[in-house]
């Protein structure tokens, strides 16, 4: 696998753009976003756990429902949220001026918006920029560049991907942009992220590909706690590559919820294609923890040694939302007795007095607790190691073999600043 | 039902005093409190849910299970947990201290810590310090003061209140201090509060009333979403008002787990009595989430008409809870869709669409959400409205007639600054 250039764009058969059509009056910064695909694709999408769902999620919902999806069309500045039967039909307006200028369906249309909640789309401007949107399309760097723009809120870091592998004997290339710094926490609900790739893959087994890819990446995911009501993950396949379609084994493909372990026809190319894409998640999921609103620092918590997954994934996410750890890590302040705390309360079962936590960066490792008290460790070497800008929380049980990392940031007087007055 | 002066020594018998044994040794603040009464006592007491539990808490809940306690003695500065054998050790140590100087048994001493965790405990300074420790005690308001103060941490106000009522024709008090400000989210597990009575009621029907009161005032705080390690509430009554004695009947009191529904001998007074400690018990709740580590506002969040009480207080700790609503509360900026987010993910049912919207204050009240969207409010009127100090936010559903409020606090720059640098 090879990490190259051009986001979205970098799959065959992609073009991306962007324009600033006036959704954020008072920015001079570009707020609508399209990516296309010249060919019909497969797609699969997942979308927030939140029960309150932007307009933009239920269209989506609808439209991506038979697998097939070939352009997006995404604004930030608002989130069509709370908006009633009009965000419904704003939405639906943004998806057909989408289509009309694409000259494609209505159906091969996905919409996501991100901003602020309860307030009106102004639909007005999108319509009126939707020509200069559609003329904005490169498949080049500047494309894909444009779209990010485009998406971006409150980030201050430009999120994008792309890797290149080879399956079937072919190049095949996964790329993505994403969007997302504050109301994230795991369980998908984070952010909005586009992946474009050439590979051919159905849309049952590219379904199945980004849920495998989702739950060690993106559900891992914890800067605030909140669940917005926004987010969705987006991936589109065009198969331009030519490598044997990926496929699921007939019966799985025709049942209407394929299960995790749904056997494939070549395995191994899906394998391929799964950690590929995994890996453009977790490389997003990290951009984006690292860029939490106000946060200085990306924090990773390991959990090794717990009885299973799913404990050692529960434990590790209770520390990365505490938000007196988080506070800590802000200030470099090797408080483990905070750690040990978050664990307690994180609703499973591990042995307080069997436990050893360390904090790692590049700056060296110490290790502060063992079997659940201090160890004699070095406050100076502790705060000098807690002062890089990517540091790791790991701690060792010794009741099995389940392991998970959780990625976050830390807590900052800036997140209060930018959301102590995010509207005005 | 009158409020008085006094706090814990408002009860007739009860002395309290405090003094610096030298526990915080950069500080000149008192760290040592103790709290007796003149004659035993029923008791009953209440320990946080976290599964690391300080030593303190292990070793209190030994010597309540006879429901018999007539003495605490608590420390600030170190919170004896994360401490392991050491730290049982200590804490037994304590409170043989404590027994030896006011000439008890040991079983009837409850000890308790709060400061910083993983630290042993310099159980040296205590012992050096009983003498005086004892020396100090008070029947009086200074008394209650002292002992206030030594169990104080990051605290900056004082939180105490007693009040009388009559029972059985006789005048009884309730008296009660607490502290807490970081560390503190619903579930019990949030703090130490110390509440005694000269009512004459059994161990068994104290512990009742302890738990109903503490469902609807402890249990409804949250500050920062972490339950510490080390909280407790404990209720001594020493029956010096000499009312006919509140007594379970006597299967009931057989029982060894009190259901919430037992049945009383004298119900009526019960209920009395258990409204004044509820009365306590929400006055101190309601202190706590003022002097939320770093907090400028008091936020009390009411559910109205939901499906039931439990989901109205599930959708009312998750509004509370939001970091995003949080900060919006510190720049009184009325962004009422974190409000209706935080619903979305609260895991529990109801219609977005049906859902209304106030925030509320001393300076007016304004509707901002109606049937899940936007009114046509004044931003003007909202942000002076939330700009007070105390402020409501009012949700109304239309599914039935559950309700409940939750209390919290503002999220602030301060509230990072107090946790990033706690220890240093």
């Amino acid at each position: 696998m090879t990490e190259i250039s051009g986001g979205v764009c970098a799959a065959n058969g992609f073009s991306a753009g962007g324009v600033r059509c006036g959704i954020k009056p008072s920015s001079q910064k570009k707020d609508l976003a399209l990516i296309y695909s010249e060919i019909p694709c497969s797609a699969a999408a997942m979308f927030t756990s939140n029960k309150v769902k932007a307009a933009s999620v239920l269209v989506t919902q609808e439209n991506t429902a038979d697998g097939k999806i070939r352009a997006v069309i995404a604004n930030s500045g608002n989130a069509n949220a709370c908006t009633g039967q009009q965000g419904t039909d704003d939405a639906r307006r943004m998806v057909k001026l989408a289509a009309d200028a694409l000259q494609i369906d209505c159906g091969e249309v996905a919409v996501a918006s991100t901003g602020v909640i309860g307030v009106p789309l102004p639909i007005g401007v999108v319509e009126s920029g939707i020509d200069s949107l559609k003329n904005s399309l490169r498949d080049d760097a500047q494309g894909n560049a444009d779209a990010l723009e485009a998406i971006m809120t409150t980030d201050t870091r430009k999120k994008e991907i792309a890797v290149e592998i080879e399956i079937d004997g072919k190049p095949v290339r996964i790329g993505a942009i994403a969007k997302g710094s504050g109301m994230i926490h795991p369980n998908m609900a984070t952010m909005l992220a586009f992946i474009t790739t050439d590979a051919a893959i159905t849309s049952s087994a590219l379904d199945l590909s980004l849920r495998r890819a989702v739950r060690n990446s993106f559900n891992r995911l914890t800067v605030d706690g909140d669940t917005s009501t926004n987010d969705m993950v987006l991936i589109m396949a065009n198969g331009k590559a030519g490598n044997a379609p990926i496929v699921l084994k007939e019966a799985a493909a025709q049942s209407t919820r394929i299960s995790a372990n749904a056997p494939v026809l070549n395995e191994e190319d899906l394998a391929v294609f799964v950690s590929a894409l995994e890996y453009v998640c977790i490389a997003l999921t990290k951009m984006m923890a690292r860029d939490g609103e106000g946060a200085t620092k990306l924090v990773t918590v390991t959990v090794n040694g717990a009885q299973c997954r799913a404990t050692a994934q529960a434990l590790a996410k209770s520390i990365a939302s505490s938000s007196l750890v988080k506070a800590a890590c802000f200030g470099a302040d090797a408080n483990w007795g905070r750690v040990l705390c978050a664990m307690g309360y994180a609703g499973v079962d591990f042995e307080p007095e069997k436990t050893n936590i360390s904090f790692k960066s590049r700056a060296g490792a110490v290790q502060v607790c063992k079997d659940g008290m201090t160890c004699n460790f070095s406050e100076e070497e502790a705060k000098k190691i807690l002062s890089q800008e990517e540091i790791e929380i790991e701690i060792t049980l010794f009741e099995g073999d389940g392991s998970a990392s959780v990625w976050g940031c830390d807590l900052t007087y800036d997140y209060v600043k930018i959301n102590g007055d995010y509207r005005s």
